[in-house]
């Protein structure tokens, strides 16, 4: 069964590794992952948007263990999301804001017995997620280990905001190691778009492909993820817009 | 079956993990190995050496996926190429330069039953090349994705150029960690070899391994990979020499 | 069988991923982990931490193969360390220096029957102790590559010197990605400590977890890796007390 990683834990330290160590000593037979641990420290909406982008394209069953959590230690609820096709095992802060729907169950974990002992108030990816993600790929459910709950946290801002009779304002929610700016503008709003402004910069230019267009020059393109990028043809858009995660971006319709 | 990944996709965007979600979905018994992710974008020719360097040390019947990928969306091909040990897929740029030999059977993929639909135009390394490689480590052979070709895209530059009688111009062409200045001078060449020039810093001594010499005093050493080398004791070659990747080296014989 | 790896290489060359194929190649059926490849260069105690900190969370019967190998090339002995419930392998230069006790068996690498040949002088991480690894994997015991030795490096000052009746002399041995300075004092010595001084910080406030406490004040706390460690809360000790790995932490007692 597969066991896909998503944290901020970065990969000079030994916590991923110890991650994994539990997991593979509950069950030796995961196949373990990693999406990614560079998450900027304690950006939940980045690692949300991450998750949103590529958990579509693993396997039906694939248990997604993802640990950005900055109140680790306090009163904040660990939760199993079950979908259709998957298990999101994490923190209840947000982080599976993109991926939760009205189909899915979602169970705050409770029940103790099968964590990693002793629980340390700081590391809860190895001593809580960890053994939970690995029992459940050992075919253990989501209730198993706590009761049904409704009122996951969610995400604030995820919504491009209507500014005008044709305008939104959304967000620079990612950016990626190519430059590329990712807005929270999802595929299916960007028919009829005409303009993006970011900073003083307009940008009217919208592509199906990144062949073509001029050096230099940024145009909106739908990403691989399924959002509205901002990219520069041989460049960095975000080096060109100087642009940075949270900035506003406004959309213009016809 | 073994698939190694080597890209420039770097580690903090959902790239890999959305490659080997769709490899584990075709065949979830792969296994599958990182190279690097962290080549500088778009470069090529550092992918083409850092494979050359290591994919010997692979056993017989690995799947090599290579994404450096500066044409995706144009009408650039991809290929698999099919030594007598191994595949390597990916796009027809000259990243596989280093490897191709005269008993290289290759082949230009061109039938998409099998690609991750709907293929993007940004992210062919998901969509095209991942399906491809997980294919064949289920046992289908280059020639059922398209016809074989022989006439791939070559690197340029990646042999020494004569501009004496006994002086050859070569280049850095990856400067690793620890400084170390990588050349394309491969180890068969270096026999009589009795003067580098680096900028304006001349090595003149050759060593068979690390041990002894002084500190700061850079040094000539054929390194692991098969290639020249630049190196400074308990040092970097790099930041001694203010060395970078494409400068000249020249090489004299006596 | 599962194999964990610890190592200073990076991740942008090819060095881990050609290891992971000698490995693959001897044993096609071992589970390989990354612990991290991003120790400082050549810094061994860092590495020793590291290790220290995570090989608990592993499953009965890991080898862990740690590279940090400064000497490689040298007369420096490679060593096997077997503990009662794991192996060890690597250079003999102290990086198993916080994990080696009296009831450890250690022996010296010198048969060099199942070494990958031909043994380079630089990259005895793939030539040696990869090899060894793997055979270790596959049923091999560390006797089968050379003698019983007893008398390993040790690390030098892995212990907090006294230097007053109630005063100790600690230092910082790692920094993590959030900026908490990790000393090495451990666990079992913080009983009565009263107060630490990091430069020209003083730090009195001693926790059990990181709930409370205000927000840019530092306090210590005893972190997951059984090590005292000074954060602070929302932030990062190591800029706010601009420390660095090796500064001197002083601890006093009541």
């Amino acid at each position: 069964m597969l066991i896909a990683l998503l944290t901020d834990f970065g990969t000079r330290d030994y916590y991923v590794g110890a991650m994994k160590g539990v997991i593979l000593g509950i069950n030796p037979r995961a196949t373990i992952v990693d999406i990614t641990h560079e998450i900027e420290p304690q950006n939940i909406q980045s690692a949300a948007f991450v998750l949103r982008a590529c958990y579509r394209d693993f396997p039906v069953g694939t248990i997604f263990l993802c640990v950005v959590d900055p109140g680790v230690g306090s009163k904040r609820r660990g939760i199993i999301v079950g979908s259709k096709d998957h298990y999101f095992v994490g923190p209840d802060n947000g982080l599976f804001g993109f991926v939760i729907d009205a189909d899915c169950t979602i169970c705050s974990i409770e029940i103790d017995d099968l964590f990693h002992k002793p629980v340390s108030s700081t590391f809860h990816g190895r001593d809580i997620f960890a053994p939970v993600a690995a029992h459940l790929s050992k075919g253990r459910v989501g209730l198993e280990f706590g009761p049904r709950i409704t009122d996951p946290v969610v995400l604030p801002d995820v919504e491009p905001k209507q500014i005008g009779p044709e305008e939104f304002e959304a967000r620079i929610i990612h950016i990626d190691r190519f430059g590329n700016l990712v807005t929270n503008i999802t595929a299916d709003r960007v028919t009829g778009a005409i303009e993006l402004t970011v900073g003083t910069t307009r940008i009217t230019a919208f592509r199906d492909h990144y062949e073509g267009g001029d050096p230099g020059v940024p145009f909106a393109i739908v990403g691989s993820a399924g959002f509205l990028e901002i990219s520069v043809k041989a460049g960095s858009a975000a080096e060109a817009l100087e642009a940075k995660v949270g900035m506003l971006v406004t959309i213009k319709f016809r």
